[in-house]
């Protein structure tokens, strides 16, 4: 997942990933946080911060662990590189999304430094001690992302503050319809984003089942609850395809994960985050537990029922070889 | 216009056409209809699951007819299948178009299904039967997506029901903003959609010739009516291009079918839909009528027109061969 | 940086950047425009039509100077023609930016009219004759544009009328959210942009250089004042990275580039647009001066310096010929 290859080198054939996940970045996660009615520009605004700051951040951050892998002294900048920190850059959003409107913007850069630090040296064991198999980056971005967004919002409780009672939190019609740029710029582009750093030969696979994961989360959500969760339960599709896109040889299968992770997703919506906040006075604004947290998790459990079921015992030498 | 070639081998050069669609069908379409004032957010919403449904069924529909066509037992999903069954989905969303705020959740899913089948016959007549040339789709998304449209609106009829005099439905400041970032993606990106499945030696014909187009109806439409219709008159020489963009071969021809479209679309807005509307009891909420019914018709009319002057005397033994 | 190379034969590799830019000039610009609470749905409105016509006018006026150059008689329209027309249309919406809301339709297509002809002989001289380094087009795009704008500005000096204070002007909660879209899908796509008529080696250096510019320019814009200027100074590294994008050789230089451009622009909106518009009466709407005059003439001397400092040397005989 990441190959800095040399200097300015690695050619144009992935601009059209890196733009449509350079959408979903800043306009998409930056709309996504407009659903509070007072905190809407200020959640675009720092969205836009924390994600330019991040992504110079990471370039150095991943740059010292690649550097340490291939036993190079210089960081070579390429497009590649812009991709990797787009995604790294992720990690740091979803957090944001758990602690909005509840933090200082120095705790907010503070957060970000220190998370990209930390998803750094993750991404290094997770890829390249464990080897795992998680092209769209469910385990390292997603539920990576989450959990230490959870632990944010642990550290940050206080009753009644981060309620969606307060006026000035609530949605309304306008700053619901702002929202949905955000969703929908995820939603459209997400196929892109998990496709993006796989080995060509797995590219188009990756797209198809995270577009069709993606459209049966979207039917799941608004069967449990229509119009309810659609601005944050529809993605749970691209979640939970993340680390399975490149492996699924059926569109059944992809069908399959992109239902239960809208369902898993909407459930957690309906049912876990409301007595998180009223029992444990834990706050997670965005339901940060729910898109990337849950959905994540199924999509890592999928991964490693499909790599013991249908790759294994095709090699019995134990080499793990996913060829679509 | 259905290729599907084989497991995952399409390659990733689709990629551009495929997203660029893929943002006009559920960010376009969506965001189009959230000129009403209190309908925006359903708007939004439906065309969101009317989509997400639609591909999935369009996968099958299509798959089935044209397993048919090339005699194979299974449907193989590639890039171009997820492209068809975008373009294929946009009929049903120009057919929710015409009924927006009067129908039920259900009424539209039903809806879905039964336009989808019908639709995939109707295309494989088309395509394989009469073997139109229509690359962008103007007779078989537009014109029939409009057809289909007022049949519905017309079994619908109800006095007063649909009219926009209602409060709830007129537009206001803050709606007419949204509807125009659903306006300007549809623009900005039906070039690509228009070429989307046209043979690559074709491709940039119908990419420059319906840039043209477009540009042209804006022109005319603004000449018109100075910003009553160009939320969606503005469309309409993307639609005028549809079936011809791939067989003009001067730019003067493109800006003429654009800029008739344009003027026809808008005299359609203001002349033709109020008179239905109260004279007929007819409610076409959001024009389908001018915006794909008559530049669709527009459309396949100037395609009869170029076939038979331009290419029809070059080739003396009645075989049509566009090869610019 | 005008290739019409002959009749649709470009190919279809440019259309990623084609339409990253034409995303940016219709989403973009129009967008941008929206601050202004009363303005907003005819700034979009006018940039569209703007943009259309100057798009059209642009192949002519192009097409004209390009015939002279290369000696043909026929105007050749291709993907790249569309390019440079959508590239020139940006300097008729950067001088609509500076008059918007004290100009009637009429004057803003005369407008248009006269300043694409100017542009095109300015383009001419520009790259043909002075044969200067300016890849991004920040001399003949952004300064040109912002000296065309403020010689409007100058032109329309009414004390009081432009003035911010005027409520129907001043910006509300919901038009700062409208105008963000505008401003991600600027920052967004920059890179694109700046890197779209570069040479095929030069292009991923210009992405990766103006990509580095535009983060750096966010995060000084946040420093120096938060959330005051974010809606346009962010966008100031990619006007700074224009000329230089594919000169630079080392992303440092990028983040420097990018820094001042912000800090430069952020200072402009804070201390001297307010001084012309009270002192001098001179209304820059949208402070075209700040975002693309000022970093403009910063790229042009910093495209200077590294050409002085970094080529010359190298080749003795005075030829400088930047290959990255």
């Amino acid at each position: 997942r990441s190959g800095t290859k040399g200097k300015f080198t690695d050619g144009m054939e992935l601009l059209p990933v890196f733009q449509d996940t350079h959408v979903m970045i800043f306009v998409g996660f930056g709309f996504l946080m407009t659903f509070l009615r007072r905190y809407g520009y200020g959640a675009v605004g720092f969205n836009f911060l924390l994600g330019a700051l991040a992504v110079q951040w990471a370039i150095l951050c991943q740059g010292f662990m690649h550097a340490r892998v291939i036993r190079e002294e210089k960081i070579h900048v390429t497009l590649t590189t812009l991709l990797n920190a787009d995604i790294a850059a992720a990690t740091v959003l979803i957090a944001f999304g758990a602690v909005l409107g509840r933090t200082t913007p120095l705790q907010l850069i503070f957060m970000a430094m220190v998370e990209m630090v930390i998803f750094a040296i993750n991404e290094y064991l997770v890829y390249e001690k464990f080897k795992a198999s998680d092209i769209g980056g469910s385990i390292v971005i997603h539920t990576f992302g989450a959990i230490f967004a959870l632990g944010l919002a642990v550290g940050t409780v206080k009753r009644g503050v981060g309620g969606m009672t307060l006026p000035q939190k609530a949605p309304n019609y306008s700053s619901n319809l702002f929202s949905m740029i955000g969703t929908l710029f995820l939603w459209v582009y997400w196929p892109s984003f998990n496709a993006a750093l796989a080995v060509p030969s797995a590219q188009e696979a990756a797209i198809v089942n995270t577009y069709l994961s993606l459209a049966a989360s979207v039917v799941s959500t608004f069967a449990i609850t229509i119009f309810d969760c659609i601005q944050n339960a529809t993605l749970a599709g691209g979640v939970g395809a993340g680390a399975v896109c490149d492996l699924l040889r059926h569109p059944f299968g992809a069908i399959v994960v992109g239902s239960l992770a809208g369902a898993i997703s909407t459930c957690g919506f309906r049912f876990v985050t409301p007595v998180l906040e009223k029992k444990f006075g834990i706050s997670d604004t965005c339901g940060v537990l729910n898109l990337h947290g849950t959905p994540g998790i199924l999509s890592a459990i999928a991964s490693a029922i499909i790599l013991v079921a249908e790759y294994l015992p095709i090699s019995p030498y134990g080499q793990v070889e996913p060829s679509l």
